[in-house]
């Protein structure tokens, strides 16, 4: 029988509320199978963490600890936004990694990421491929951005979905109650880069008991801004108010995003970068209404008093997957979310080669998008209904939620240091 | 025995979370009492409601609707900013009140809301003494300012003490993965007008187990820009990262918000009138570091999903007490919270002299501000701690919490119109 591995695992981009999940099934799944996988490294900040060696000890945590990254937001480990270059361009970074994995007798990698990291990913598997170093590379999806290819759907999106919904919700019913003295337009930017999925969640504010005017700009609809502040008048005009929910990466029929507009303020001054605030503006210019803003920036995906039970499942079974799969001999793959049915909603996982995942985007689909371009279809709201399902809530203490600082001790460095990371 | 006589119930200034429960407690109790109590007639949007006989009859909602608004956010009847003038400038408005009343058989006056409610409360209270009009007028606090006299808290505080504090845990926890190789200052603009308060529960994310660095810009103490950029790379010196809470209230030594200043942002456009982006713009012109800011604005105010147990309990309570205080003869007063203990924390209800609460402001004292005015101090936490005790989450269908909307059915009007509103 072949001697056990050390897996290294890593978190890498932006961090959600449900990406420790995954990290605490990876860990649980590994711990489960201790005459094949030795003990569990994580990289601090990510891939970072294996070029620097600066590895984390997980085994020094204990079971409790580990089982509370489940309902812990964030990255417990850090991540980072660092992007390898190709094997030919950078072969420093590559032989640096291999120097390192060798050292800690690694033979499992798995990165927690989304497009970045499974090229990341991808490109470390080639490693094994062209270089014949023996490590097994699965990726393990995530992004708020739900943009990765070939999966269903992505960790982390299902609740940064029901947070914005819900957020969208509660705000209509305040603007609602304000509109007859006082604020008529409500409006909220969102992430999501450049794919409006986000932003189609706030959709999921109205339905047959909640009939909310809700106005959205997509990233993949040109903003014209004329049939814009027409909708939004014909919403007030009906219902007295109206709620707007703008895509951060919404963009002038030219292309520039919206912030990028320079148009003025309601007091006159230039505006600042922030999407919000520039369609609060051309509101207050082109329809005098009293209007609110606000930019949920990290709330939304640091959200985990309010996550989706539905994401926290998939995010720590796509963990779990990721270690089983390597130990059923699977490499240069990422484990992926698979519908087998809309109602009642029914998934499981299935698996993608990382060739067809790394360094390609998923937008809304055209018929996910009503006919006038500001709101979701029924058909939008069939898929993100059930992503959205069901509620997780952390334990409390005090009035506050109970999330897990780490240890996070150091593993022992083996080998000289003196690799530079690129700036 | 008297004739059982119709109670007027309105909400006023900006709504909360839990503006409703005190609602849902005003209706419940006084259908508790068929013999004194007629029936409850909510005002459309506030004093307008009653000013233009614009009545709600709530008879016509189902006890289980009632009963549904003490888990649902905003104003369930619709809100105003009007204030009343004195009794000798708009004697018409006060002869136009009277004849509403009149004509509905109004014996009771319940207004909902904050020092300007208070105010108007106040004022409709002298009807009955000055001009011999039989009307009991009782205040029901609510502010999520917290900025009352006399009261130990206001209802709607405590739940947006709760969501900014998780808050600013849970997005501490982000930049914290993100300080290595991006975002190192996360900021967040809060609420709070004048007053402090709000800021100050920001400081409630961090405790024993979770040394999290947090800088609070509080309106009461003038911006010091040099001290304050001192500040955050001393944070950032020491953990990689740092939150800021800065109050929509804060201000310049000269006496102008924060948001006022007119300096440029990290673009170079001028500043567009939100505190966090100003300050962002300072950090990054000041120190260098990558940030991320948020605006929370009515997400903050709005948040039924994570409303503090103790908040929702003092919203209720304090509009039982507030029929239960009218049956016994009581008027021209408002019912209080008065703490009687800490640890435990003990409170009961009292009441105070609507002369005694109208047009005043309480800020947060010089105690509960640490001595390099950034931070809270033990005592502050002491105070603040209970208010954000408990959850209290409503029910929820497919991902979503249901929340009510009532019938809110039309009164028969009665009178001629004709009255017109000051703009």
């Amino acid at each position: 029988m072949a001697e056990a591995k050390n897996v290294f695992y890593a978190q890498s981009g932006g961090v959600t509320a449900v990406i420790n999940a995954s990290a605490c099934a990876v860990i649980e799944t590994a711990r489960r199978h201790p005459d094949k996988t030795a003990n569990v490294y994580a990289g601090r900040n990510g891939i970072i963490g294996a070029l620097t060696e600066d590895l984390i000890d997980t085994g020094q945590e204990s079971p409790a600890a580990i089982a509370a990254l489940r309902h812990t937001p964030s990255g417990a480990f850090g991540s980072c936004r660092y992007k390898l270059k190709g094997l030919q361009e950078n072969r420093a970074e590559y032989e640096r990694l291999i120097a390192v994995f060798k050292a800690h007798n690694i033979g499992y990698f798995f990165y927690n990421g989304g497009g970045d990291s499974a090229d990341t990913c991808h490109k470390v598997s080639q490693l094994s491929a062209q270089w014949g170093f023996p490590i097994q590379t699965i990726h393990i999806p995530k992004t708020i951005d739900n943009d990765l290819p070939v999966t269903d759907n992505c960790p982390g999106f299902g609740s940064v979905a029901k947070y914005i919904a819900i957020s969208v919700r509660e705000a209509s019913y305040d603007v609602a109650a304000m509109a007859k003295t006082s604020t008529k337009v409500f409006i909220i930017e969102v992430m999501g880069r450049h794919a409006g999925w986000i932003a189609a969640a706030g959709g999921l504010a109205a339905d047959r008991d909640n009939d909310i005017p809700v106005v959205i700009l997509f990233p993949e609809i040109p903003f014209d801004q004329e049939r814009f502040l027409a909708k939004v008048r014909e919403c007030v005009a009906r219902y007295d108010y109206c709620s707007v929910v703008v895509s951060e990466g919404a963009r002038w029929p030219d292309g520039r995003f919206l912030a990028e507009q320079g148009t003025t303020d309601a007091f006159g001054h230039a505006q600042l970068g922030g999407a919000a605030p520039l369609v609060a503006n051309l509101i207050k210019q082109g329809l005098g209404y009293k209007y609110h803003w606000a930019v949920a920036d990290y709330l939304q995906r640091a959200a985990r008093h309010i996550a989706s039970k539905t994401d926290v499942e998939q995010a720590y079974a796509l963990g779990k997957a990721a270690v089983e799969l390597a130990l059923a001999g699977e490499s240069a793959i990422m484990p992926i979310i698979v519908r087998t049915s809309d109602n009642p909603y029914r998934w499981e996982i299935g698996q993608a080669d990382l060739a067809d995942v790394a360094n390609a985007e998923k937008f809304m689909p055209g018929e996910f998008i009503s006919d006038d371009g500001f709101g979701i279809t029924p058909a939008c709201r069939t898929y993100l209904e059930p992503l959205i399902r069901g509620e997780d809530y952390p334990p409390y203490r005090d009035g506050m939620p109970e999330y897990v600082r780490l240890l996070n001790a150091p593993v022992a460095k083996k080998i000289p240091a003196g690799f530079e990371l690129r700036r």
